[in-house]
């Protein structure tokens, strides 16, 4: 097997032993494993050529891009890792198409430099956007914290290039806001997280950069009054929000103590956001005779009334980029300031956007139940009711993990959310498919799995619980 | 069959003979057929049943809501219809969701007005609205003309629910904005033609209704000149766009001679424009001390620059609600229009906006090889690059129309266009999708029909071609 691959990409790009050991573990180091080797093709040619090598000898193929996963979905054991890395060019930007066309393996910030040079900007952002691939992103069908304004990968792919499970390559690059021609493909492998396929390439919506931007961290007393605010904003501004971020008390305390960096407040608050509004237009950005930009003059504005009234409790407004950054930062260290303390259980739900407060109370009852001795991080995309929800339990002990996921799921769903929102199912979330799903979608996609993957060997035992 | 049917869902909704006849014929008359029956069910229950029968007995089930699609989609030679116009609740509006829960039998223009009680907005419109119903809409993942700012239907949904062509009830009924939990069969269904299943609900979303709208006639140069002045509003006003409808010298005379409607202007131009802005943000639709609207006073005054320039020639700017639908209906009159004079070829390409011009440039030397005495029609979403261009064919002859159908379509990809932008496939498209269509999405669509569909009883023979 490893022989027939290093004839096919060269054996340079075939790694075994402890060369492919880094792609045996992700990065919180939750799920671990042994590949066979890692294969890094170098071209669309050399993907399908390691995807029939493996259809052929019916080894388990593993895609992988920037391996920053957090549910398994990397997991590799005695599979053969194809890594996307190499296939990392931007083929083209089309400005007046406003498109950029890219390779599986380009790194999610790359392509946000490169859209800069031409006035746009590719929406879609995370905290680990220094490492996450466009592949993987596409795999899980990311989020992020401007999901609220331009919505999910998925919402931001045109089209597509996929090497499928017989190690064919199917285009479907197309550059058109509208193409119905046959069932869409394209959807169903974005999120279908390697198990249908293994994307190769994609054509990618770009958007204008706002020319302004107005950036405040703001405390409310609770999330109602955080709710009430995002709408006032929206009405105020014509749906020109792009973040509005949760953080509670515990995690401004955990921040400053973990990083050492100055709080945004004097005082500490529990219910804390970040918030951003972007100039789309033109005379939005364009400042006035005393200097103030409009869009910064209409959020302080805002946030004054909301002071006078109560409504807010304490805002601060960027004044230049690098306070702007600085506030990114505190919200996008989230990952690291989270997983600092193990064990943990870590949660992804979506929630209608009024029950996240509801959501929140409950699980303060219920994880007491569950894990008396355990406590709890959340931190939320709160303009998309995404929670991010970690449970620090007690020991390290899976029955209590998956007592506390089980309760996390309850309180979800008796509130109308879904056990997923954004980091996708992987191995973390298939008893989760087994309870939860529709059994009716779930046979469906079994069907759509075997139909299209028969010998099984596309990233096999994710997503769907055996 | 028949019997079991009238068992299934009562006998006076089992339409048989004359009673069946009108679901025989598409409204431009273009596809007739004599189906066995009609079925009406009235609960999804129904739906599964009918279905049910169908599997077990071998026989074709048709799904069909308003029957107004253009690519003989709802042909049913020998099958049964099932029609869901029964199911015509709309379930619930929840206005702080901002969502619509609705059965698929529900009228289009029923939904617009259901939202417009909640000053929210379900903005996908076309001509048919007053007939087209929410399945069909989801059928064919249909456009029309806000798309530009709003999506096509596969956009706007958030959850269905479908009866399988097994006769199986899948809840896909999320209304969630993040939901990543396994694959993505909702938007597999949608723009399937009903091939892969009957939808019976649906979860859409609303978006709040603009306080007030700029709308206007403009006539400009070229459509070079058409696509400036697009960029020059979307950055202007952040991106409030919400139509870009082209209309040709040649659709503005028939207009004015089959409607006996008043012309926009006194002089006859050849790039005819219909401009819409909706102002979403509360300020902008406030009037100001002289009682003007700022969106309209924008709108006014760009245009008026573009008039000092040359880049408009012509513009007439609504001054009250009875202006805008008069130009609303003269754009909403063109499939009437276009399909009064017969035999046509009626196209529905989508190209990159930047190609549309040459499109249309290169189409008139091609239909004049093709056909020398044939002309030809061309409306236009073009903000979306989507031109409908029919050719009056000057015999109705198969072996020319196909020629046309070709012409089109190798003009349209050679110009990095799609052969079908939003009406769908259906039987029109079928050489099309053999032509063109990418040989490994086709085999993996037809995977996917055969593990859904085993007994190929869902609406065969339309979409994938044989």
């Amino acid at each position: 097997m490893i022989g027939t691959l290093k004839d096919a990409i060269g054996a340079r790009y075939v790694l075994t032993g402890d060369d492919a050991a880094p792609w045996g573990r992700d990065w919180p180091g939750t799920y671990t494993s042994t590949p066979l080797c890692v294969a890094r093709p170098g071209s669309t040619a050399e993907v399908a050529a390691v995807v029939r090598a493996c259809a052929e000898a019916g080894v388990p193929v593993v895609p992988m891009s920037g391996n920053t996963g957090l549910t398994g979905a990397g997991k590799a054991e005695g599979a053969v890792v194809l890594s996307v890395d190499r296939l990392n060019t931007i083929t083209a930007i089309k400005p007046d198409a406003r498109i950029a066309i890219v390779g599986a393996g380009v790194i999610l910030s790359a392509l946000h430099d490169a859209a800069a040079e031409h006035g746009l900007m590719f929406p879609l952002t995370l905290g680990a956007r220094g490492s996450a691939m466009i592949g993987g992103l596409l795999g899980t069908n990311a989020g992020g914290s401007n999901v609220l304004k331009y919505g999910n990968m998925r919402d931001l792919c045109l089209g597509l290039e996929v090497v499928t499970p017989t190690g064919e390559v199917m285009d479907l690059m197309s550059e058109l806001r509208k193409d119905n021609s046959g069932y869409n493909l394209r959807n169903l492998i974005v999120g279908a997280e390697g198990t249908l396929g293994v994307v190769t390439a994609a054509v990618l919506k770009l958007v204008p950069q706002p020319a302004a931007y107005a950036t405040a961290m703001v405390a409310v007393p609770a999330l109602d009054d955080a709710l009430a605010l995002l709408n006032r904003l929206q009405v105020e501004t014509g749906g020109a929000v792009e973040a509005f971020e949760y953080m509670p008390r515990a995690y401004m305390e955990r921040h400053v103590r973990l990083t050492g960096k100055r709080p945004p407040f004097d005082t500490d608050y529990d219910v804390n956001l970040l918030v951003e509004l972007g100039a789309t237009a033109a005379r939005d950005a364009q400042p006035g005779p005393d200097g103030t930009v409009p869009v910064v003059a209409r959020l302080e504005a805002l946030l004054a009334e909301g002071l006078e009234t109560g409504a807010v409790l304490d805002a601060v407004v960027a004044q230049n980029e690098a306070q702007r950054a600085e506030m990114w930062d505190r919200r996008e260290d989230a990952a690291e300031i989270t997983f600092a303390t193990k064990p943990f259980v870590n949660n992804d739900v979506a929630l209608p956007l009024e029950q996240v407060a509801v959501f929140l109370d409950r699980m303060k009852t219920r994880l007491a139940k569950v894990d008396p001795d355990g406590s709890e991080l959340a931190i939320a995309h709160l303009g998309d009711g995404n929670v991010h929800y970690t449970a620090y339990i007690s020991r390290d002990d899976k029955a209590l993990y998956d007592a506390v996921v089980e309760a996390v799921e309850d309180v979800a769903l008796e509130l109308g959310g879904s056990f997923s929102a954004e980091h996708g199912v992987g191995l973390s979330k298939l008893n989760s498919m087994a309870r939860r799903k529709d059994p009716v979608a779930l046979a469906m996609m079994r069907s759509i799995k075997a139909a299209l993957d028969p010998k099984g060997i596309m990233n096999p035992g994710k997503v769907l619980p055996g």
